[in-house]
């Protein structure tokens, strides 16, 4: 077989295999529940029925033993279950009531199992198993693989059940994809937006409040207030209209749009006081608000396209185990957006919001890469529109010679979809923005235009994000910089420190005003630490982009004393200057306008 | 008596006994319910049991028996009833079952009666009621009482019970002061913001939503930002920090609150899936997260005052038949704030919000009178922060010379309260902006700083609102403009008018871009329809500011022939002069920069 990206998961559930046969060896009272590949690595989790706790020691020796196992070049084969109640029988007979559990419920869906067999055609370990697998564990690196960690975990992820202990781990084709894997794990650990949210007093998620609940302390607010403030110029310069609209509505809006047919259980209802009363419902949606809007007006094809933004907040109900930080949450604001338009406007429309999310991205030095998902088997709206559709969409990204994946039959009942997944500073991709078209809310809405020809219309609709959820943008943001904003969304972007409190800080009080009146948000660190404590704890600890120290020399000058972020000291500037090129930089959204001088 | 704004009420409440005795004279079968004087007038609410439906010829016929009552100078007289349960009776006997029903609640309350008397001592009408009353009806002018229309209302405000048919009517001291009044209503009918939010296509309250749930249109959506940047801005310039926080959190944050215990009936509760699942609630109010963002960090009285504010929506729960328009809604968005501070910094503080107000309601032109409430008699805190905080706000006031009542001993148990009283264009006040001390949450979430001493204290806090609710405040600012926003309000502030749309559309076209280019918000009118017509629609109908009509002779000469509204033509500028002017009105928020031009 290929060793490729496509085949990584194999090879990773294969290992998994491995990993299990190894932990049953060296734990014999380890009873087997469930061993899949996922994105990045591979888990197995394990009964160990007599109470012991895997350690880090033990995930060493797991780790041993499954190397000494690959290099024994063992066959994977696959078999049918002849007799799927004797197998049942077996396995409860080994103790194994978990795979007996599963295999009970797939009795009838040609179960198989994958044995690992040694040369002479032993049976090393039998696992319950649809595959495929690698053919043999000669494709299995002993330096490719790695045991990561153990974490609890619900048999079946339900709370009600055992928790078993599941093991990570990860696996690649070379030790140097290891490498790199582990490399950005790392980073990762190092960029973690949950403990620079907390280092850089950020955000915070409270005991008191919920999880998925998140407080915007004021340092990121102001990055979000620049970053709508982008947003809203944007649209309006793009001819958007934008609107606001409530977060609670009768459950009757979300009969007319399907949502409480189909989204039901991750809507928050409101509690009724009487029988009688409207059911209220908090949205987890702007879409219908925006139709109600676009119904309040006649249109013809003439006042269209109506693009209609929003930063509309929402609530959607999660599993509170899967929550977390920024970008696992339950309530989130939308940077939302829709498109009414003609049939004929629609290749256009979604033309302009390509270049919309590109001109965004580059301001963020974030690339991306797209994917397409084309008509399903059951789908609503004409053929004919849902071709036009999809052809407009892959010649308006060929024409821009944008690299793109097609996942042919995969979209939406109601419309086909581009996918933008960004890629951040250590190569993680992130889905943000989203292009979807809807053949099937106009359709339930019963909207319409009055085209040329006099005929009233039903205008197609496009649902579009550009940074998807603000709550999770700012999440990719903060491991994307490390913490360390670019001058434009930095919450201070200029620490001016006095050397002498009592003979600078009058100066440094000025040049503060200056700086403040100029629109710069500027700090004064007065406090009675050492000169040097003060610098180091604003560029390294707050990723302050710049300090301005100010002393007898540059008092005399009326001058500053610059040192940028990541850089050192940068030389000594006229105020007007050091203001007047900051002031630039923040226009621009540009990055460090100073280079180190010695 | 006298016969001053405090005695109207007394004079209204014995016109509306007088009403009572017109309408029993004429319709036999009524049955008397409740008849109050109110803030503007008074009302009666009656049972007419032959079904018959009171009609613009009644309310007339009505008033002339009320004039031909006043004219015979009959007597108030107050009698302290020695038999309740035979007056009771009596009342049942007559069928009056409202009446019997209010003085059986009321047996205990020593319950009197107001007989209405002619001069040879024959009782004409009486009526359970506490007064007080005018002397006799000399004091009631035949023209300057008015009755102004009828309406439904259920006996006590509860659906469930009957409805009755309640005759509105206002009366005044002289017949000056009735024109007065009826010509406010006469303007106020005409500002009426629910009529110019639908004319002007600003917001929509939708059925599908429910009452009290707004959707902003894209009009009005563009003042919101307008305000909003001012808003923001400012508050950056005035050294406050700005937050987010969620609209759900657990009911555990609002028992620490007390809201829990003070507040219940008006928050929005989330239906539990589980009884084990926690109680979430929609917040109603901002305060308790804004706590919690303080605490995230410790303070010392060098960090303090800090000054959190939050464009925060928040949600209540209101009577559905109290619900209408921007001004009665149950979701809202309060331009919040609240300064945590040391007992030292308040009078600062509250000078400094004073200012805040004062600034921001001159750029409406709106004046505001004031009223300060003191210490009731049961209190949280210590007196002397309740001294040093009223006789704060007392000299903050008397230093700026501003007017101001005092209501004593009418401040909410936790702090001393100012409301600002806002005047609109038409005279009518407005509450919006209110500052508000708070002794009680910060002991309730037990916040602290530590003071110069050493010690940890606990900070003052100040609840803070400039615009009150985003959505009032609007309301508010449509009925003031009467839907003529001022130029950098307008949705949209130039209008641009081809003489001849074959000839001058390309012209036309080109300065519509130079000033979208410049930020101004043109519009252009190519429709098939006289240039009059657009003219004068844009101006009277749409409310534009400004319009720009082009032909040949602008053409040639690059000009603009500019109208104004309320003005009309101001003269012909150059495309470039034009645009710096309206740039500059926008910017500094001004009038009208053009005269007219004969």
């Amino acid at each position: 077989m290929e060793k490729n990206q496509e085949t990584l998961r194999t090879l990773r559930h294969s290992t998994s295999h491995i990993m299990a046969q190894a932990v049953q060896k060296l734990f014999p009272s380890a009873k087997l529940a469930i061993g899949p590949a996922t994105d990045d690595g591979f888990y197995y989790d394990f009964d160990l029925t007599d109470g012991h706790a895997f350690t880090n020691d033990d995930l060493e020796k797991i780790e041993a033993e499954m190397k000494a196992i690959v290099k024994q070049n063992l066959t994977f084969e696959k078999i049918y279950l002849d007799d799927v109640d004797a197998k049942i029988k077996e396995f409860k007979d080994e103790g194994e009531i978990y795979k007996a559990e599963l295999l009970e419920e797939h009795k009838n869906d040609k179960p198989t199992l994958y044995l690992t067999k040694d040369k002479d055609g032993n049976i090393l370990f039998n696992d319950l198993c649809a595959g495929p697998h690698v053919p043999n564990t000669s494709y299995i690196k002993a330096n490719a693989f790695k045991l990561l960690k153990v974490a609890g975990a619900y048999w079946r992820g339900n709370e009600k059940n055992k928790m078993l202990q599941r093991i990570y781990a990860t696996a690649y084709w070379s030790k140097e994809d290891l490498a790199d894997y582990l490399h950005m794990m790392e980073e990762a650990e190092k960029r973690d937006h949950r403990k620079l949210g907390a280092k850089l007093d950020l955000f915070s998620v409270r005991e008191e409040v919920g999880a998925g609940f998140v407080l915007w302390h004021p340092n990121l607010a102001v990055v979000r207030e620049e970053i709508e403030n982008y947003w809203r110029t944007e649209h309006r310069k793009r001819g958007y209209v934008i609107v606001n609209t409530p977060q609670i509505a009768k459950s009757k809006l979300w009969e007319i749009s399907g949502h409480m047919d189909h989204y039901k259980e991750n809507m928050f209802f409101i509690q009724k006081d009487d029988e009688k009363d409207d059911q209220y419902v908090v949205k987890p949606m702007n879409c219908p608000f925006h139709i109600l809007i676009y119904q309040a007006n006649r249109h013809s094809y003439r006042s269209l396209p109506l693009r209609m933004a929003e930063l509309g907040t929402v609530y959607r109900k999660e599993k509170s185990g899967a929550l977390g930080g920024l970008t696992r949450v339950q309530g989130f604001t939308q940077d939302d957006a829709h498109i009414f338009c003609t049939p004929e406007q629609l290749v256009d429309e979604i033309n302009l919001i390509i270049d919309f999310v590109s001109d965004t991205m580059k301001i963020f030095e974030m690339s991306f890469e797209v994917e397409l998902s084309t008509r399903p088997e059951s789908y609503v709206g004409t053929i004919e529109n849902w071709d036009l559709a999809e052809k407009g969409l892959k010649e308006a990204m060929d024409k821009r010679g944008m690299k793109y994946d097609i996942n042919e039959g995969d979209g939406a009942f109601y419309g086909p979809k581009i996918d933008f997944k960004v890629k951040d500073a250590i190569g993680r991709t992130w889905q943000c923005a989203t292009i979807q078209l809807d053949f099937n809310l106009p359709e339930r809405f019963d909207i319409k235009y009055q085209d040329k020809d006099g005929q009233l219309k039903t205008p197609v609709m496009l649902h579009r994000v550009i940074f998807g959820s603000m709550e999770r943008f700012h999440g990719i943001l903060i491991e994307h910089y490390a913490g360390a904003f670019p001058t434009w969304l930095a919450p201070t972007q200029v620490a001016i420190v006095p050397i002498s409190n009592d003979k600078h800080t009058d100066y440094a009080e000025k040049i503060y005003k200056k700086m403040r009146d100029a629109g710069i948000r500027a700090s004064l660190d007065d406090r009675s630490e050492s000169m040097n404590y003060k610098i180091r704890e604003s560029l390294q600890d707050k990723k302050i982009p710049y300090v301005c120290v100010v002393g007898d020399k540059e008092i005399e000058t009326n001058t500053v004393a610059v040192r940028a972020r990541g850089i050192g000291q940068v030389g000594t500037f006229s105020v007007d200057e050091f203001i007047s090129t900051i002031e630039n930089e923040i226009k621009t959204r540009a990055n460090k306008s100073f280079a180190k001088k010695d």
